[in-house]
């Protein structure tokens, strides 16, 4: 599975010691990962190893074994089921001591942090302030379902008897959160890994709100996902016209005027920003 | 009424001071409930009393009645109408004087928080946080309506104007500060007391949530809110599995793996986690 | 532009600095507002003047400008783009030496503050706090979007991947933080200003949550929006009538009850505050 | 030594049911001291009475008793060991609701707070900001030492182990506190009684701070109290000497200049201010 | 110096890895201070480490190092240079995953907090608040000093050129800070150690303000910190003299008064209380 | 005056806007400050303009004028009496505008801050922390002591009441809050211009605790202060030794020790520290 990750159309792969590891499994798996970090081969994929959450015994072992063994191949950390602001220093300072005793660059590693209790909820405006080394907030859909009660095994569905999206502040909330941090904003795993349209229609979800991405269990999700976070060309095309005519518009030559109609739209400077958000993401997907 | 509800087939009884008494019949109510509470015959019903909130003049001498009166007879204390942190702190303290005056044990008498106003809503957090007496938020939905002027008289309900659930942010905003504090959480009376299928409705929203239960106005409330906040056997033997599954997988025999399909979907230790709340909600209601 | 303004049935009237001046006409257009205010002939409409951002160089010299050059024919300042509680402090602080070296009275220019960004919304129980001039909070979709990422050009519009409505978090958490602190919740413009009926339906959503109102760019969408947001006279009736059935039960004469059936549903202190919210609107707009 | 306290030379009278009462006379306690409130008698004197702390089980009946007794025969109530800001709320909300339903002016019962415990010190700006019925704080020099495990029975005196004055940070604490919210801030008793020279000594070291005044514990410590809190009259000649040439300096006549001489001093607007202290507490003393 | 130690009848032993140890001997003194714990011979003195403060690379193999190596052998750790609550919950939340490991009991190891910059008192309140872990504050003079900017060399000592104690803010800011969540507060050391003089006149200053003790590093320091802690037999007699007074006072057969005279003194219940101080220390020290 | 100022041996210069300028002179006071600054001769000496405080009418237009006028000129500005961060905030944005506007450096001028009232000093820690722009603490003891009630004209002295510093709390809590931001601490002026044996004293007071300088008013002080806030050369001489001793013991050569005798001294790396800030003031001053 290693061997294939390394050859998949993805701009992140992600080693897991986390849920993906049965406990009786956790000692030898930190090994494994350190082992396959070393080995190389992930061209410029961002490379991220999650660790076991605060509530286990696991976490200090975790992140000492893989950044003392592997720590100039690791990209980023991810932290699973954060719950407050002390936990993501606790991780921030212990990865700067190591850094420091190891010679790395201090603030090198970077760190992805998982939101998916109630508490980690109530408290991400602190979360998302607590570290510099904070790249991206996740979704965790599964264990948020779980630490809210939600009496559904259909993990980030739409539910018959709700109308309209249940995650809509969960979702919501993280993105703002993640925003005014200036954090990507991460949607959590499918997991009917057989379902591709579940999956994109899930994305699509988030797509829409402004996440930047969602998580990838297995091979077949890659493709949706690529393509669902990224502007249709109308949409890039639209883009590009307002930017052009509002240039125009505040010109000296266009009039200096600040507000104009585009058709049957007005546009102004907020118009530009947000075209300015949609001509940009066309453009890192070539279009 | 009171000799009716001590038959019905509730798990909680609530007494009430509040908005269900006219400002004329306040002072003799709280004679009322006394007596109602000493008679007894509530079996292993909860009993609760709701006060007056602290905006009124009438919420000490609720509490001192009713606790000086009959403390021993009463679960929990219902404060409608919650401003902030400080409201739960005055019902704390003067509950634990009158305790320590009568020799009860102290902290015994629980407290019920009604969130029912905006400021209440922005307050959540540390109302939840306030005192260890707390065992559940209620949502009041009439009461919030009127807070941010909705200018709608269908309380609680759907709106054609409006795409999807016009509260869904305070009923998750809600459910998230309970769950952070592991309180209950439970959604506001229905006021169609004939229309049994519009509270079904109205309760399977809250319920698809992760909401405990929702207040019943009536008898013929009763059945349907029993009904819809338990999980169908269907998804009850869906959870089962899981657990099972899961448990296999983790162990030496099942190759100590954590992450393994199950049919056409992926389980891991999150998985477990949610599975767990189904099966427990199942087991809790004899499935 | 100016002329026609005066003349049309809107409730408030705002000039604008930001937006829809384009840079290089920002000096100038300080003049013109100056002059348009000193002119007259606004009647009894609110005069308000959106100043620039405090990202911008621009802001301190057109609130000196304005209010110097015309402090007494202003009655609020509109503050774009607020990050946090510190720039509402700034703009009031700043009014405050001003109406005091001028012999204004001290307070008299009134507030209305734009969310659009993360940051804003992330800070709004800070910012809806920070001054006693405050009097609204306005939604500002197309600034908030682009902050988010949201990859959309149809600035407030619902979106064929997503159900129920993308902007319901936001909404209900500026209207929260506007009551909470007896604040007016505006929502923002809508930019296709030929469809009439899309910005009746985008209205139609912000009134169904409890907004008092949305802005309007166009004399065309004026009508609109004076409907929308007043009640129906079949609501209002309802309301009325509720508010007699309460007085009556609840009095001497009516049996001092405090919870009775009216028609299939009871009623009781919260369907008054209610009914009270939609008989004042009812009122204002002349049922 | 009610009759006795009638006529006394003091401002203030405070009737004690905390420490001046043994446990087993608190509840006769309270009916005598409604009986003395309601004979009168008191002339001018504010009327303070001292309730027992919130870790007692006697704070509710104490203020419920004296001021449903004697309410209107009552200026101040005084909290003594406040610990935070929540029992500060606590007495302001339960005499809100008894002034509510007795017809009181809301508000009218002033509060004094003593600060006599570590925790209190430390909380003592939210304490003091905590009720707009604070008046006072109040130093408790015994309770406090007990609080720190402080090695003396000499209650407030200089110790010749220590060099300075070994209270010194928590009187100036408590100070600027109550200044910062415009509170008077008052010394605690010396229990010395025969040793009025002793008390005088005390008395001397708080008001060179700027205290308003120190609790008396018997009459024979009145006038050295009424003397040392007032300045002398070469201080307030002094003063009024600035006054006087200050006005004159910064007149048109005197040249308008901000900082002059005096003497071999400079003045400004700052010993402007400081004058206006002592000619103010001189003028109040009949200087 | 180790067996040395064994022998003193000093309650407490503290073995170093901060400033005692040159940088080039970290490491090495890790297995020495292990070493040391496992031989024993400690009886019932309280063992405690000194790791290094987290601004070095030292602390967390410092910590992992003791602890995984003697973790049953430590009583508290002792955390110098302590800047903020994070810091103390980042050792406590790795002491937790230890002893997780290992199967210590959670919690069973302490801390000891030492307070010696300038952020560091300003944060004490947090500080002292941040784990159930902590027993105690500990003064550092020398350090405080250098972070203050202080020009003295004369470590802790009075300055000629200042009245009065130029530690008492710093000294009474602590120890409040101690007291008000229960913890002990500990002086800090003296470095003259041929000046067993000086060493006991600054031991009687923080004496006299209620601290517990202080640290020694030399034998000849140990005689006089154990008596400058401990009351003197005339203190002690007169508190027990107070406690007897006391209690027949408030007792049926004394009158059940609350504030009586003792000679010339007025005792009441808070005298009481710091009788109580003075006896529990004199029977501590076997008076 | 300001001739002379040109030519004195002082570090710092400032021209001061607030008391040493009558009312009536104010707005003729900008003029001559901006004058004064453009003119230039102030060599490599700070220089320094005070505001008038927020309190006031006129902060605005002397930041405006002075900035707009001469801000090339000018390196600090004071701001006096502030109240809370809010404050700076506010003057920091200002410049931050006005900086824009003039195409200075963005941050270029620097804020000193007066803590002179009880408000201040409750504030300080936020105050300190408020702007990047800031730079010093400064102590204004005329107006603090108004500011407290404290009843004494002899600004800044010793009371013979009183035994100690009176200022101690605040000089401390100042100094703490300065060095916990890496900002300067300076005392504030003495007014007895003529004695300079006076203003020696109080200056040693506040260079015992660590303060970095203090406001002189005349010309005849300036010797005065340059001499107190350097370390004699005894002082000099010893931290020099000791900086070379501990160099030597935590060598290889040294025995790599941390904690060795020098004469009957104990020092380790926090002596060493301490050493360090003599030896810096020493090497300033020219020793
Ligand atoms: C769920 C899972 C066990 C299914 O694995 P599977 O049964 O092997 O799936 P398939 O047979 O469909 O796999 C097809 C191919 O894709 C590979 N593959 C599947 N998931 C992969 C992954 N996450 N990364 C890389 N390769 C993967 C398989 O190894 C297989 O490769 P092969 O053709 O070379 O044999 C597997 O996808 C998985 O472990 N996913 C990651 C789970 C995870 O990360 N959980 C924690 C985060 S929530
Ligand atoms: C709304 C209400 C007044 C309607 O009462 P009603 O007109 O008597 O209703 P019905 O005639 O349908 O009642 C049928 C039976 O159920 C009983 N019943 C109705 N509501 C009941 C309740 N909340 N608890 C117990 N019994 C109830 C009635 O007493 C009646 O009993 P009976 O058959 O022995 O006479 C009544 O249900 C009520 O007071 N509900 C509680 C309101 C409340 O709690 N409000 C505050 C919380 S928001
Ligand atoms: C978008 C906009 C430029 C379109 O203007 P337009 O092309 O002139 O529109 P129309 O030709 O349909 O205008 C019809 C009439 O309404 C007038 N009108 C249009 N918008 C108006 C407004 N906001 N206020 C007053 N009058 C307006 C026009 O002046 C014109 O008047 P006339 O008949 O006397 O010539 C213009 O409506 C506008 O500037 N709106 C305000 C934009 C704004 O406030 N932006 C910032 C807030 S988000
Ligand atoms: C300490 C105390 C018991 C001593 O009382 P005492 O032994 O009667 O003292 P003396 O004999 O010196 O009293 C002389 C006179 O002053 C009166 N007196 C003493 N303290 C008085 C007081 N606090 N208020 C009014 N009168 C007082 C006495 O009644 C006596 O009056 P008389 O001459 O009419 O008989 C008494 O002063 C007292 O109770 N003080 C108040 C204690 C208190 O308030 N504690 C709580 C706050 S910390
Ligand atoms: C300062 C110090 C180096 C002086 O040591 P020294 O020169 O050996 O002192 P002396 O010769 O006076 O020692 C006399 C005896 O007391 C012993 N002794 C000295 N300090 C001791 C200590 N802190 N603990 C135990 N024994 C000690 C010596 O080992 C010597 O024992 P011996 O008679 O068996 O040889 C030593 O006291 C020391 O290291 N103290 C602790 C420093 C410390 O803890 N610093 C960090 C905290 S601020
Ligand atoms: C108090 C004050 C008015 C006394 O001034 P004065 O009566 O002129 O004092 P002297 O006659 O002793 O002055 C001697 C010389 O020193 C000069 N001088 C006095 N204070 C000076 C100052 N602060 N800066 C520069 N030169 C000063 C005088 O101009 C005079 O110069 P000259 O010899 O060239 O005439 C004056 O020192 C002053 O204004 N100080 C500053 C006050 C201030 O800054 N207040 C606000 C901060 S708290
Ligand atoms: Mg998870
Ligand atoms: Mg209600
Ligand atoms: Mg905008
Ligand atoms: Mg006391
Ligand atoms: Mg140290
Ligand atoms: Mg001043």
């Amino acid at each position: 599975m290693l061997d294939k990750a390394r050859t998949l159309p993805a701009d992140q792969v992600f080693l897991d010691l986390e849920d993906a590891v049965a406990p009786l499994a956790k000692e030898a798996a930190r090994g494994n990962v350190v082992a396959a970090l070393r080995e190389g081969g992930w061209d410029d994929k961002i490379r991220t190893v999650r660790v076991n959450d605060l509530s286990t015994p696991w976490t200090y072992r975790d992140v000492i074994s893989v950044v003392e063994g592997a720590g100039e191949h690791v990209d980023c950390l991810v932290l699973p089921k954060v719950r407050d602001a002390a936990q993501v220093i606790f991780v921030d300072t212990l990865l700067t001591q190591i850094e420091k005793t190891l010679g790395l660059p201090i603030g090198g590693i970077g760190l992805e942090l998982q939101i998916e209790t109630a508490r980690g909820l109530v408290e991400i405006d602190a979360i998302a302030a607590a570290s510099p080394r904070t790249e991206t907030l996740v979704f965790g859909p599964a264990d948020f379902m779980a630490s809210l009660n939600m009496p559904s095994l259909a993990v980030g569905e739409l539910n018959p008897d709700y109308p309209g999206d249940p995650f809509h502040y969960v979702l919501m909330r993280l993105l703002v959160a993640a925003r005014s941090h200036d954090l990507q904003a991460i949607d959590g795993p499918h997991l009917q890994i057989r379902d591709v349209a579940g999956f994109a229609a899930s994305a699509r979800r988030s797509a829409a709100l402004g996440y930047d991405g969602k998580w990838v269990l297995h091979p077949d999700q890659i493709e949706a996902a690529n393509e669902v976070y990224s502007p249709t060309p109308q949409a890039y095309d639209r883009a590009e016209l307002i930017l052009d005519a509002y240039e125009h518009a505040t010109s000296e030559a266009g009039g200096a005027t600040g507000a104009v109609m585009l058709g049957d739209e007005m546009i102004d400077e907020a118009s530009r920003k947000l075209a300015q958000v949609i001509a940009a993401k066309g453009r890192a997907a070539g279009l």
